[in-house]
């Protein structure tokens, strides 16, 4: 019989790779061969998934935001939005050393923004996914419609800038979530 | 007579040229020979004022929060703490391109704090002199000192926040401006 080749998970695992080079040698360090040889397979393999760099760094921006999905959705066990709202919003922030990695990895992407049109564009449209989902549990939770979109920005805005408190060490996780939360239960009021 | 030399302004001419070459190819991409040709003058000169690419580099990082500093406290033309508390944490909020262009550097410095620890320990130190500077003008405007550390923790984290949609281009600057004025008019009650 035929060998069963997972192609999600090769994607998966070449993705990873690429994500502890651009950790470890940022973007711009990013080649085929740099990719092969972190995650202990061929440039073959990689070219035989994405056709070029580009491709493979934007798929990584693309994972980044896929993974970080699933991961709201998995810890979203209640149907209360407030509660909804401080998971979504504590997501990001770093609490261990693979959190603190995936934030390098994150902001190395933030970095190229400023010179890179696609990653930019992914990037505004990804927080504004997330600034969407902020004002809709709002509106759930209560807050008029009409100051549900300016609480949004201003609850992302917070974890955003306490994620990068922690990526920095200037606060500690428990701090970080209870200052999150604490805006969150004050915007809800 | 023999030619006068500002070392000060050859070192900030070398600073700018890493800067750019931080914003095109990231901290990794960085080399005596790419700062020599994006500055248009020799690696010898480079090497007279910088002994390593380390060094360098961290001076890059020196001088960004020297020049914030700068900026700031040229800004600060009243003894009223609330409009400084603005002007402190409107500073870093990219209103241009080049703006954007320095933010994007910070974000490079950012990206490489999870792996090099001289770096998060310099920018973890640069963002304590801001929360405490914010906290000095909280408790001058008139906040309970047992409240102010808190109030300034999460002021910082709103302008790193806001700083960062404004970078992906989420918000406009004088969306950005008018949410961390709100918000330090609140803090202040």
């Amino acid at each position: 019989m035929p060998k069963v080749i997972d192609h999600a998970q090769r994607r998966r695992e070449i993705v990873w790779a690429l994500w502890s080079v651009i950790h470890e040698r940022g973007i711009d360090g990013v080649t085929f061969q740099a990719v092969a040889t972190a995650g202990g397979i061929s440039v073959g393999r990689i070219q035989h998934y994405f056709e070029s760099k580009e491709e493979l760094i934007r798929s990584g921006a693309e994972h980044m935001v896929a993974e970080a999905e699933k991961h709201y959705r998995r810890n979203e066990t209640s149907s209360d939005p407030q509660a909804e709202l401080v998971a979504l919003l504590t997501q990001p922030l770093p609490t261990n050393e693979a959190g603190r990695m995936g934030v390098s990895v994150w902001y190395a992407y933030l970095a190229k923004a400023a010179s890179d049109p696609w990653i930019r564009s992914f990037l505004e449209e990804s927080t504004r996914g997330t600034v969407g989902e902020t004002r809709r549990l709002l509106e759930e939770a209560g807050v008029p419609p009409e100051s549900a979109p300016a609480q949004a920005l201003r609850l992302v805005a917070v974890s955003n800038g306490v994620t990068q408190s922690l990526l920095v060490g200037l606060t500690d996780p428990d701090e970080g979530v209870a200052l999150v939360t604490a805006e969150v239960d004050r915007a809800i009021g």
